[in-house]
Parts: C-alpha cells; sequence; structure tokens
C-alpha cells in the first residue's frame, strides 16, 4: 500500500469523525505496561489534535487488589463482583481516583497533552444506586442510574482529555463501586458518542478456529456466546458494547491495547481488532 | 443590631464581593468534625449562590500519617515538612486525592452543590520542582514553580465549586507534595482571587493577653512574629497570608472552622476571626 | 436569632429571586414622608445590587389635590376615582410625570442608584381606552388595554431602577388617567415579576381581631371582604393583588413603608406584613 | 431638476449619515404650533427610520411663564436667563418634563414613532452645578459640568426617539434649570453626533441685506455678530453651534421649524436654513 | 411635486425594502450600450447603500453569437433556444462568465461598488439537468433543478453585488446552458427575493392601443398573451415574473434600462416601467 | 515503515497546519491532464477537509494560445510575457476566467468538494498597473500594486476552495494580464499563507548531477542559479517562492503535479518535491 493511499483512507476517517466524542476503556493488566501506557496516551492526544473528543473510563483492579492486601485485606470476588465492604470501598476508591487515574493523567502530561483526572463522583457524573442484595451482600458494589455528562462536556469543549475513574454516587452522597465496562458503555450512550473502544490484553474477539473476528453484529457476537465461543472476561465486555450499541452509540471496538492499536483502528479499513455493530456495514 | 441592619450590611458586602475568586485553605483536624465539614459545605455553596467564586485547596495530614501506619510506615518530619519516599509519595496522593478530596465531593453534593474534585496535577495547576536538597533528603516534596488556573477558570465558569488536592507535577510527570497553605496561597494570586480564607482549629491570631485580635496588617504581623507572639503552627499560616497579599490578593483571614463562620466572617462587618491586610483598612 | 441564621435565611431568598422582577407600587401619603422615602431608595438599590430588577409604580393623589387647588380647581371624586376633565388631566400629568416622578428619580440617584423616569405613555407602555361612560362622566379616566412592556425590560436590561407614572396613551395620541394599583398590577403580569409589592401606611392585611395577618389565599382575601373585615382602601389592593396572581405573578405583598419593610418582607421567614398567594405556600 | 437627481442625491446623504447621531434643539413658538409639531415628529420618524439616530432637546418657555401666571407668580429675567427660585423651579419641571416633554411623545406615538421621554435628570445625563452668584440671585440655574450619555445611547440602540427635557441635577440630587440650546450642544458633543440642529422660526442667519446665508464658517459667524448683523436671540443660538463644532460635532444647523424643513436640510445639496461648520466645506 | 414629497415618499419605501434581495436581469441589446451599463451600475451600487440585497443575473446573447462568427460557427436557434454542441458551450461560456460577467464585475468597480463575478456552477449554484431531447437535439441546454444559494447569501452578508452568468452544472460535472430570465427567476425564488426586476430595452408591457401599462396582475398578463397584445420575446419574460410570483417574490417588474430607471421604478408611486404582482396592490 | 508510523507522523503535520492558508499555483502542461487534474482536486478537498485552507491561482498559457490560433492571432512573447493587446487581453480573460477556472470549478465540484470560481478582478482582489513601456510595448501586462484578500478571506470562512485566475484591475477599471506565479506569490504574502505551493510538470529542483534536491534555502537556490544549475522556466517559479519567503510565507514548495503529491508532500517528513525555506529547517 502507497503512503498516499494511507493518508487518503485516513483524512476520510479523520473527516468523518472529527468532532465526534469516543470513549475509551482501559484496565486490566494493559494498565502495568508501562510502554503500552505511553502509547496509549500518545494515541489520545493525536486523536485529540485531530479534533476527536477523547474520554478514558479506567479500571485497575489489579492494584486495588495489591492495595488491600498491603492493608491486611484479603479480596473476594462473586461471579466476577468484588466484595466490598466500606473499608473495601475505601481502598477502592483512593486506588482507582488517587492512585491509577493520577498515573494516566501524569503520562498523559508528560506526552504534552492537556489532561484532568475526574472521579465519577465529581459533578454527579455517575449516580448510581446500591446492587439489590443478593444470597451474599456485595456491599458498596453499585449500578448507574443516571449518567450526568455536563461536567465532561465542559471539559472536553475547553480541551482536555478527561480520565474518569468508575466510581458512583448515591442522592444521599453514599459511594458505591461501579464495573469499569458498564460505566464506559453508560457514558459513551449519554455523550452520544460515535465509538466506544474497549482496550483489552488480547487481539478482539476470536472465533471457534481461534482466528481473528474483525467485524461482528450484535446478533452474531450473541451467537458466538451461546456456542459457547465467547467465554469469561470477553462476556461483559460484549454486552457493554451490545448496551452502548442499543442506546445510540454507532461503532464498538475491542482491540488488543498495543502500540498506536488505536489510531489504527480507528484511521484504516482494515483496522487491528473486532467491530461491533447493530448491523453489517459497508466501507470501514 | 436589627435584622434589617444586618441585611443590609450583608447586602453592601455580596454586592462588592459578586464575581469575585475566594480560595479557602481547608485542612488540619477540622476536617475531621463531620459537623464543621457540613457547615462548611453549606457555607460553600451558599457563597456560589450569590456569585462568589469559590475554590478550596484541602490538607489532610491526619489521614495521611493514619494511612501509612495501615501500611506499616512510620511518618517522619523535619521542620514540619514530612519526609516523603515514593513509596510514601504514593501514599500522600491516594489518601489526598482519592480519599480526602473525594470525600469533601460527596459531602457537597449532598447538600446540594455543583463540584468538582480535583488533583494539582490536572492540568498541571500546580506545576512543581522538588525542593533543593538539605541536610536530610526530604524526597518527593516540591515548591511551586508555576500556577496554570485554566483549568479552576473553567470549572468556575461553568459554575462548579473545585476541590483541590495540594499535589505538585514536574514537567517529567513526576508527583511532588506540595504545602496546602502556599498551595492556597499561589492559587489565590494566580487567579487574581479577592480573599484567601484559612480554616484554622483556633479563633484567629491572639495578642500577647491571648486576645483575638480582628485585623492585622502584614507589618503587625511580622512584629508579633519577632516578638514570639505568633509561634507554631500559625506562622506558616501567617506567612502563605503574606505571600498572597503581596501577589495581589487583597484581603486574606485566618479563622476557626465553626459552624457558618465563614459567612460572618465574609458578610459581617465584625467578622469572626483575623483579617490580614497590606494596609489598614476602613469600614468592614 | 444568630447573625449567621439570618444571613442563610436571607442568602435562601436571594439565591431564589436573583435575576426575576418585582413590581413595587409605592403611593398615598408614604410619598410625603421623606424617611420613609429615603429608606425605599435604599431598599430598592440593595435589591437591584443582589440582581433583583425592581421597578416602581407610583401615585400621587396628594400632591394633584393641591396643585389643583393651586390652579384654582376644585378635586371631585366618583366611588374612588377622580373626575378628570382636560385641564385637570394636564395637571395629574404634570404632578405624576414631572413632579412626584422627578423627586423619586432625585432620591434615588442621590442614594447611588442608576433610575430612569418613565411615563406610561414612553413606548406606548400603557396602551389604554377611556372608561365607558357611567352616571357622572369622569372624562380623562382610562383602563389598560395592554401593556408594552418592551421600555421596561430595556432599562433593567441596562441596570436602571425605573420609576412609572400611572399615565396611559390611546392609539390615536390622547392621554389618560390610570389607577396606579391597577397599573401596577398589570406591569407585573406582563413583565411576568415573581412579586408584587404594595406599600402602604397600614402594617398590611388586619383580621376581625385587628390583628395583622402574614399570609393570605385569594379565597381567605375574598371571604375577608365578604365579611367586611377588608373595607376602604384596602378592597382595590386587594384587587389588583388578586389580577395580577391570576396573570402569572408569584405572590403579592402588601407592607407598610417604614424603614428597610422591603428587604425584611422579602428577606425573611416571618416578613413585615401580608402576603397573599393562590394557594397556601409552605416555608417562606 | 428630476426625480432621479433628487434620490441620488439623497442617497448620497443617507449612506453618508445612515448609523450617525443628529441632536436636535426644539423649542420657543414653534412648539406651540400643531402642524409644525406633527411635522416635525414625522421627520423624526423618517430619519429614524434611515438609521439616522435622532434625539430631541427640548425648550418651552411660554409655556413655564403660562403656568407660573396660573400660579399667580410673576416671571422674571436677567439676561435672559428666568429668575427660578424653587417654587418656580418645581414649576419650571412640571411644566418641561410633565408637559412639553409628554405631549412631543405623544404626538410621535400617534405618527408611528418609537418614542421615549426623559428629564436630563433620569440617569444623570445632564449633571449640573449651580451658576455661580451674579448681583441678582438666579437661584435654581445650573451649567452643565459632565454628561453621562449612557441612558440616550441605552435607548438609542433598543430604536427609541428619546425626548429629553433640560433639567440637570446635581451631585446632593438638586435639581437645576439648564439652558435648553445649551442642553442640546454638550448632549451632542458628548454622543459624538453628526450634527446638532436647531429649529427656529426665522429662516436662519440673514446677512446685512436680510438675505439668508446657506453657509457660514465659525469666523464668518462671529464677525457678523461684532458687527451687529446677527444680534439677540440668534446669539445664543450660534454660541451653541460654536462649542458643539468645537467639541467634535461637524456639522450644525440653525433652520426654520416649517414642513420637512429637517428632510430637505439633511438630504439637499442646498438645504433649508443656515449651516454652520469649523472650516469651509465642499459639497453638500 | 416638492421635494421633500418626492424624499418622504422613497424614504417609505426605503424603510419597507431595506434589508431585502432584489434580483435583477439585465440582458439583451441593453448591455451593449456604455451609458445604461454605467446607470445600472450606479443604480446597484446605491440601493446596496441603502441596506437592499441587490444580486444580478446576465445575458448576454449578442456577444456569444459574435464570438461563434469569430470562431468559424454559425449560430443556430430552435424555438428562441440556442443550439448548443459541446464547441459552442464552451464559447458561452467563455463569453458569459469571461467577458459579460467580466465587464460588468469592472464597470461596478470603476463607481466604486464592491462586486464579485461568480459562474452559476459555483458553490453548484445553478444544478442543472439536460432539457429532454426533442425533435433537433439542443445540446448542452439545461434546465435548473435545484438552486443552492448559499454562495450567494455568503457574499451579500459580506456587502458584495453578485454578479451571475447564467450557467448550470449537472451532478456529473457537465456544463449546460440556461436560459437567462429563468435563472433570475428561479435564483430570486430561492433568495424569497421582494423584488425581481428585468431590465429591457422597451418602456415595459403595452396594451392593445401601444401604451405603457404600470400595472398588471398575472391573470390580466395571461389575458394579454392570449389576445395576442403581448408577443414574441415579452412572453419568456412574462413567464418568468409569474414563475417567481408563483415561488414566493412579492413584486416583478419589466421596464427600460434607461438612466436611473431602477431608481425611479423602485422608490416612487409611479415608476418607470411595468409592475406585475398576483394580486392587486394598494399604494406603491 | 509501518502504517502507524505514517498516520503519527501525518498527524503531527495536520495538527501543525490546522487553520492554516496554503496558496497552490496549478499551471502549465499539467493542467491538461485529466488525470493530474482529478488527483489535484482530491488532494484540495481532503486537505480542506482537514482543516487547511487551501487557494488556487492557476494559469492557462497553452488554453490562451489555443484560442488566439482559433481567433486568427498569432501569440507572441518578450522574454518570457506575452505581448497582449486589447483583443488578445480579452481572449486572456475569457479562456482564463471563462474556461480554464470553470473548467476546474467543475472537476472539484464533481469530487465533492465546495467550490467558487473568481476572477482576480472580483472584489479587486489584485489591484494592478500596467508594467513601464519597455522597447517593446507589451499592453496590457501588470504588475500587482495590492492585493486586497478579503473576498479571498470571505470564501474560506464559508468553506469554500477558491479558485483564482490571474486577472489584475487598475483603479481606472482597466483589466491587465498578470503572471500567475507571481499572483500566487502575492496572495500567499497577503493572506500570511503558511505555505505556497507551485505544481510543475518536473520533480523540483535539481543539482547539478540531475539529482533531486529535497531542501534549498534561498541563499542556496540564488547560488544555483548563479551557477546556472537553475536555468529557463524554473527561475520565476524560484524568484516566486522568494517573494512569499520575504512577505512572510514560511515555508514554499516545487513539486510535480502528480498522483497525491501534494498530501504527500504536505504530510510527509520525505515529501516529494523541493521544499524552499529562508533558513534551514529542522525536522518536517
Amino acid at each position: 500500500m502507497r503512503k498516499s493511499e494511507i493518508l487518503v483512507e485516513a483524512i476520510e476517517y479523520i473527516r468523518k469523525f472529527s468532532g465526534d466524542a469516543f470513549v475509551i476503556k482501559f484496565g486490566g493488566e494493559t494498565l502495568l505496561d508501562k510502554d503500552v501506557v505511553d502509547s496509549v496516551a500518545k494515541d489520545l492526544i493525536l486523536l485529540n489534535a485531530l479534533g476527536i473528543r477523547t474520554v478514558v473510563v479506567h479500571g485497575g483492579g489489579v492494584e486495588i487488589s495489591e492495595a488491600m492486601e498491603k492493608f491486611g485485606k484479603k479480596p473476594a470476588f462473586v461471579k466476577g463482583l468484588r466484595v466490598t465492604d466500606r473499608e473495601t470501598m475505601d481502598i477502592v476508591e483512593m486506588v482507582l481516583s488517587g492512585k491509577v487515574n493520577q498515573q494516566l493523567v501524569g503520562v498523559i502530561h508528560k506526552h504534552g497533552g492537556e489532561v484532568i483526572g475526574l472521579s465519577g463522583k465529581s459533578g454527579c457524573l455517575f449516580e448510581a444506586v446500591k446492587q439489590k442484595k443478593k444470597k451474599v451482600d456485595l456491599g458498596q458494589v453499585g449500578e448507574i442510574r443516571n449518567v450526568n455528562p455536563k461536567i465532561v462536556k465542559t471539559q472536553l469543549d475547553s480541551g482536555y482529555i478527561p480520565i474518569i475513574s468508575p466510581i458512583g454516587l448515591t442522592r444521599e452522597g453514599d459511594t458505591l463501586n461501579i464495573n469499569a465496562d458498564t460505566a464506559a458503555a453508560e457514558l459513551a450512550a449519554s455523550l452520544k458518542a460515535k465509538k466506544l473502544i474497549i482496550l483489552t490484553n488480547v487481539e478482539g474477539v476470536l472465533d471457534k478456529k481461534r482466528k481473528l473476528v474483525h467485524r461482528l453484529t450484535v446478533t452474531e457476537a450473541n451467537r458466538l456466546i451461546r456456542d459457547d465461543v465467547i467465554v469469561g472476561g470477553m462476556i461483559p465486555k460484549i454486552k457493554a458494547c451490545t448496551h452502548a450499541l442499543k442506546n445510540g452509540v454507532e461503532r464498538t471496538h475491542i482491540i488488543k491495547a498495543s502500540k498506536h492499536a488505536i489510531l489504527e483502528e480507528i484511521l484504516t479499513v482494515t483496522g487491528t481488532g473486532t467491530m461491533i455493530t447493530r448491523h453489517k456495514v459497508k466501507g470501514g
């Protein structure tokens, strides 16, 4: 492929997406790889320079568990959700809003980006309610009842890249732990984002033969779950994408957080991971 | 004093200060008293409703020391400054940006305020350099080299009450611990704030006879320091006020963080604590 | 009551009313008391400083009768309405627009307010028609057919306190005498004012036992009229309030024009006179 | 002259003056002639429609003297200035602001203009001081110390034709009688008006042979005064023009207030009266 | 008629039309008369100065035929439409957009106007389709399918007088010859112009007795066509007017392109040619 | 080079140039190659989509000579300048403004661009004077005295790509033939364009060994002219670049008008032709 063809292709996408909002979920072990974090930071800054309004929602499960152990507490999970008593909630919040979030702010600043770190509590971004009690009480685990995106729009209008920790706030001022995939999907819907991009440590969705699938519709994705081809941690990511698509987001992507993966996924026809849409799309 | 006289007096002040920025330093043990925190939150919301642009810079020394001990680290100080190795810095940041800051956000939200929690790293608000090495290496302790107030103005223009943790960022993206009194003074100067208000757990500055002094000039304050009337923790507060006054802030106040103390200090002639100005002022 | 409680209460009202328009009817003998006029002027300026858009409609019956006598004419009334032949109309207009209005302008200017005196003819503010002829021809007495509030809004938007004389203009350019209470009520409705405040020389509405009633609904007020508890000059004031309430004004007040009475009525829960509303209201 | 030539000539003037302010002095006996007042009103409305910002300052000496006699007071003058004790001042103000001003408002409204009547006290338009005492105390006679044109600009920006009575206000709120020619000249200077037009009951300035002079420079006018060709009531008009020209007004006119005289004076090369300028002008 | 009456009449029209758009068709032999072109140019500039947004659509048939003969091609017509093979189309475009249009630009510039020459292709102003093939293939002759007036509005908003050649563009980028009368009518409709003015070399529409008719309704005009009173080249002009009137243009005029004819037609009651409207109109 | 590296490089340039104006000279034989014209059109549209404000100045010498011969006139040149009698000027203008310009408009429209064709006479863009008479009278050949860029800025602000023919206008409305390279350079300077790009039919500037030179300073270019390495038609292009650089244009380029050459020259470090700058530049 000639350079100029790559340029022409990329400019078509830039023209298409300029002014749009993209929500990027950045979590899991990839957060621990300094090179990956540097590369993601650079891509965000470049997209921002093109007029694409990028917003990051991050996770931080590994760091939380580490910190709990330092505090002498043993992490526990029920169906993938962390049991979060009040003391754990304090640790979760300190790690997410006080450590992971702040590290991302530092890295993006170092590479020249204008960046703001926000908790989902600020401006009551993630208004939440406690999850209904089940057999095991999960404690301070919440579900988003309402997203107030004004605070994020304010930052985007002023040119900042917002980095958001998935913490929710109840009407009474109580603090709740929110799943980061869900938070990203809800925020994307509320911002009327064009894309939700979930960064992971695998290439994307694989088919029965373990080959990367570049494009999926919601229906196809559901079939792959039913057929046990998509399993484990990939399922909640697919659910988050499906939720976003149902609520107005145009395209969702699950891609590996490797060097400039975001740029290539967005600005080339072939992309690098899996794009999930409501219906089959033509072109890029 | 008749009700209407109180009203007339208060309106004169409201007229005078509407549209101005006030920086409020909130720290120390007072942060631990739930009633005081509730009262300060309400006052901030009321001032905000009057068109006064309130910004909070908070401390959190007590909570930091507590957390360090949980992590099995022993707090150490040299001339009032915390020895801050890299591991301590992580704890400082988690506690300030991830705990104290977030608690204030929650309380102000609960009382109906639009609030945003920010680290001094966001938007590179507090651009800092490491303190020069002295006998004892203090580690990640920094001094502010430059304040970039744009991020705070953005929030004020959008109606939010910004709550700021005193964390600094170097050009290289390194994180530093900043003294909260100094951070508040520098921010006030950079915002061209009309007032810097330092909340403490004493009534204000006391004279030789341990009587509260309502008004002080910089010269008088310096004399009281020279004469060992002002001592201990009050000295850095006086220094912060002096620095702010030299850099354009009109009036500085040191008052006890008790119920509605901020309102009374600002909206009545007599006030509740000590007001320090460059020169003697007439009227309120 | 502590100072700070008064302040908190007042700020709640300021927050509630900032940006709203209030129409104040100022007439009768109270206009002749220099101290009262000074106090009203100061209150208007203070309310204006709080962002409350105050408009005054004044009367002037006493001064008109005085001037008529100087001109050798004998004042005559039919059911409270002045018989106004053309010569009397000239005197009415000279006294209202050329004397009472101008005196109020002078006093408010003296106390530091930005003030503009307007006749109801300017900008055809009060478009009027002649009252239908009854047994006795009242002459140049009119009823408002249409209020053109643009001219008042222009002044409010530019920061002026408008002082308005209750003179009406027909399509043909004829000048008519308008009842000041009615003019104030119509103007309040047309401006979508939050409050109509009628200043009088009594405390407010009194009940059977001659005790001041702080709050009344329209229904209750009508019953008091039916029961002959409200009588005489108070009846047209109640009618003006009722008319304003029916046409969108939220609250109406009848209070004694004493020192800072307006401020206390507006900024405290208890108030000083009688507040009349469509329905019972909770709180202040 | 062909129609189209008249049109071309007029459009050149319209193009030249659109957006400019003109101050028109309207006084003396001409105010009493209904047809003249109607014609002036129509011309003002037409000029306004062309984007010319017209402002009227009116006199009213005849009506004042009439009213004084009704009140049993005898008018007295010293060198053309009315002796104005406090009682007289009340009459002057009632007649100017409450009668003459209001009549002009009514007439302009009748012909379809948007009009506002203002006293020179409103917005402290004419800030004045008492004339120094001379042999005979003239009482409430003032000189303009400062013009605050904001209130007039506000009305012009909103499309109103302001009609202004020449009443001044001292800092202490005292009311003073101001000469109308002077008030018009000062207002024209303060508004940076392009033209000051003084309407009279004569054709304009006449030369030795009693022939109308169409154009005069300030120097020529002064010579005609020195040579006793210009005498009597024309002198203060010339002085007012000279003062306006010295303070930035481009052209001044003295014309007879006859049918459409203003239009013809402004929109044709020949004009109808006398134009006075600093220097000789070419063209129209 | 007195000067001032002419002025009053003209100002009424200026007031009525200021801010409106007028489309002027300028074509035929009149384009060859230097004096007429100068006069039209001056009228356009004067109307523009009055805030009337003038747009010119020009023809150029005589010049096209001349140029064709120089190129050795013989002009041919079918029912008044030029047979336009591709080579002829090139000549048509060169003459219209490269000669006639540019000459008008030059003349208007010389008289001081801000002018822009545009082809109907720019901004795809005249989106066209080829005329359906009839017996004789007319070649590159087109009909307007859609007008995109944005490009004309942009120039009007910036103060330019747009001069437009009647060339159309197909979706595929093919160039077509468009009838100038039709183009002017379509543009007038699309701009919601108040007037369409067609300049010709006759006085206007004549009745049976060869007398000029000043006013016509569409119905009357159609009857005159049916009765063979209106014949020849006047018919397409009447059709263009009728089309414009049906599509929202208020008044259409057919006048002789003589000295200041446009000004007189627009700014006087009597006018100089024929005004055609949907219904009878009163007044001017 | 990996795709993502190309993207990163390109985005850096996009970020750098977004909002800037580029002037592109497009002339000579390249205008006759349909594929090249298509490719240039696409590049302009893509650059425009990136927020780069592109303006084209075109030539057309080949087409002019062809048309002259059809008209039976023999082209003649003196030192590369066309002898332009009045008849030739008419042909020049018809070909440039009526043919070449319109073809470019058609092609850019076909590819989806919003485009406007302008003569340098419109808005008096190129205000010119006749060249001083030399031995041979060149006739209507002009030099630019003043560029009025307002008309071009208006189009850029409205999103159009302006295509400009190099025709000048004298104060008297006379039309002159302007050299296209010079016109492009003068326009670039007047627009404070970041780049002037001259498209030719050779790769760029070649050194002694006939190898393409990627970067040149003005000094180096002048030396190559002195040493007869740069000769013939390349010299005026170098002069145009030098003139632009002296008058504020940052970078000038001479490149071959081949497929996507503009994109590659602008968005990659290596580029495709020769970049000439005042001083040596680092990076791209």
